[in-house]
């Protein structure tokens, strides 16, 4: 028996500790009956699925293999666009399509050359769920709802994020500056309070975020839930080079650096060869040109052909905590079990009790 | 009847969501008796406080009087001792002793040619908790406990935290980049929960904490309580300049940049004339000397002289969220009710009920 909750005190029911399971959800026996216990916001009807986690839709790594498994495991699980032609991108909507039926979406980089034809591509397709950064999306969004997809916009300011809401966009993801690849300047502590209180429409919260503490912290703050990337870049069913998880894996607390800031456009990536070279190159104040000249296809180097070296290996401050390879619905579960046990140990903090003592 | 809870189920008891008044501890009725309800973590027996909240203990701003408005709320004051000749901080213990018999303690920087001095001082006046920032404590920390003081350090990664449990410290405080003054790298979302991975001693949250939010998000992350600075910077009780509170009351999401990353010693402060000064002669490659010959005075500028411009305004990122100032009292309240009504809607959510959709 499924019971509808809606105005009802069952909440508060004691929890046992859950131990290893399916997600979070499972049933529990109270006085009156039995129902399913589950982490639900907001984000799981609005776009479908189990759990409030979402897949960060990384250029080069999101491929339709990536999305497919975290959509599976009762996440949503995105497909990264880049600078990929609209044919590339189609065919990993096909790739995750038949590997799941379950809702998954794309990421479209405002930066491509290829915009407007993968937004052709995406309503074509009716991807359910169409996430926008670098770039407002605004003039797309009619179109896209249209089409009944889901716009998501990823935010780093409050200004942007009034605008966006403005524009039409149904959830914006707040996306902290600890957070890897292109990144703005405030963390995910500050800045998703303050995107909560600036605008109307749900809040997802990025950067920052590896476990169930995470993402409890991320729903206190006042998100209905989660975007996750740099652990997803180490789940087995990701397809980057060997050498990419490893960086990330190896990497420790302070292992990660951000490379232009002078020029604008700041990038978070594991220290090494390359972001040494770029902060040298910044410190002597070299040209845009050079400088963006110097970064060049160094993302692909690093996800295709494994030169972590010489290539940019974008993650973000969780990657300390990275510690293996897991599946993506390992993943899921751990964030979700985490969280559970979290939200007990702060219902116990209410009273005082031994818990936190 | 104040009910011991030991063991006991009954912090699941459904909870009104509270009403103005003094703190979050109050009492509710329920089968079989009734029973004080409060926020109250490990961090409370350790530093006799009823909440877990610290007030930074910031060079200049941070005086006895602060301290003491803090305390007497019901968290911990701090006095800053900064670059202060001993007798100088001496009157401030004086001063808060004088306005509370509530335990507070005081801000050591390792930086002042006083550190001896001002140790010797605070081993005299047995003030109870001493916190350390910019350098190691270690050799201090038997004498300062053999004093009967708590030694509490500012972390800012892994490798130091576990260094400064191994010296004996007692509590850490592990402070996130989106902090106001001298800050680390690491952001507080992915700083906090691995340095409580790395140590078994209590870890305090702070930077980018303003409210009940804040405050349930680090106890969510695995720490004890928050410590907050600028939130305290425009309390009424606080003797900073008006001009240097209405800077930050002033301030935006974005208003804040760090200077001082090219030199190895970045501060968080409100972009100004000086903040651009600072970063523009940085970008010129300008010399360690040349910097820091122009920080010298600045806090005490903004500070003391109120000049706001030319002067070091220092403040962290959630400077647009302090709207107006408030007694000490009235900032702790919120955060603990603020805090409250936060549980109560994540014990909502574990069912999924209408709470968070």
């Amino acid at each position: 028996m499924n019971l509808s909750l809606h105005g009802n005190r069952v909440s508060t029911v004691a929890l046992p500790i859950p131990g290893p399971g399916r997600g979070s959800a499972r049933r529990v026996t109270f006085i009156g009956g039995e129902m399913t216990l589950a982490i639900r916001t907001v984000l799981c009807d609005l776009l479908g699925i189990e759990y409030p986690i979402i897949q960060g839709g990384m250029a080069w790594v999101a491929t339709g293999e990536l999305a497919a498994a975290v959509s599976e495991a009762g996440g949503l699980g995105m497909i990264g666009a880049g600078n990929a032609p609209p044919e590339v991108v189609r065919k990993e909507v096909h790739k995750a399509r038949s590997l799941t039926s379950k809702p998954f979406g794309v990421n479209v980089y405002f930066m491509s050359p290829y915009t407007e034809q993968v937004i052709d591509m995406l309503v074509e397709e009716k991807v359910p769920v169409v996430s926008t950064g670098a770039g407002n999306p605004g003039k797309y969004v009619p179109r896209l709802k249209e089409a009944g997809a889901k716009v998501m916009s990823l935010v780093a300011s409050v200004n942007l994020a009034k605008r966006l809401e403005r524009a039409g966009v149904d959830i914006l993801v707040a996306e902290g500056m600890e957070c890897g690849g292109h990144i703005g300047e405030i963390a995910t502590m500050p800045l998703v309070p303050q995107i909560v209180d600036a605008v109307g429409i749900p809040v997802v919260a990025a950067g920052g975020i590896y476990d169930g503490r995470g993402l409890v912290a991320a729903l206190a703050l006042g998100a209905v839930g989660v975007q996750m990337g740099t652990r997803f870049v180490c789940a087995k069913e990701c397809t980057v080079h060997p050498n990419y998880k490893r960086a990330i894996i190896e990497a420790r607390d302070r292992s990660t650096v951000v490379t232009g800031r002078p020029t604008g456009h700041p990038v978070r990536v594991i220290e090494n060869k390359l972001a040494r070279q770029f902060l040298e190159l910044e410190r002597k104040g070299a040209s845009k040109e050079e400088l963006e000249a110097l970064g060049v296809g160094k993302l692909r180097a690093a996800v295709v052909d494994g030169d972590v070296e010489y290539g940019s290996v974008m993650a973000g401050q969780v990657s300390a905590m990275v510690k293996k390879e897991e599946t993506c619905r390992e993943i899921i579960e751990d964030v979700m079990n985490g969280a559970e046990r979290v939200l007990a140990r702060l219902s116990e903090i209410r009273a005082g009790s031994p818990v936190f003592r």
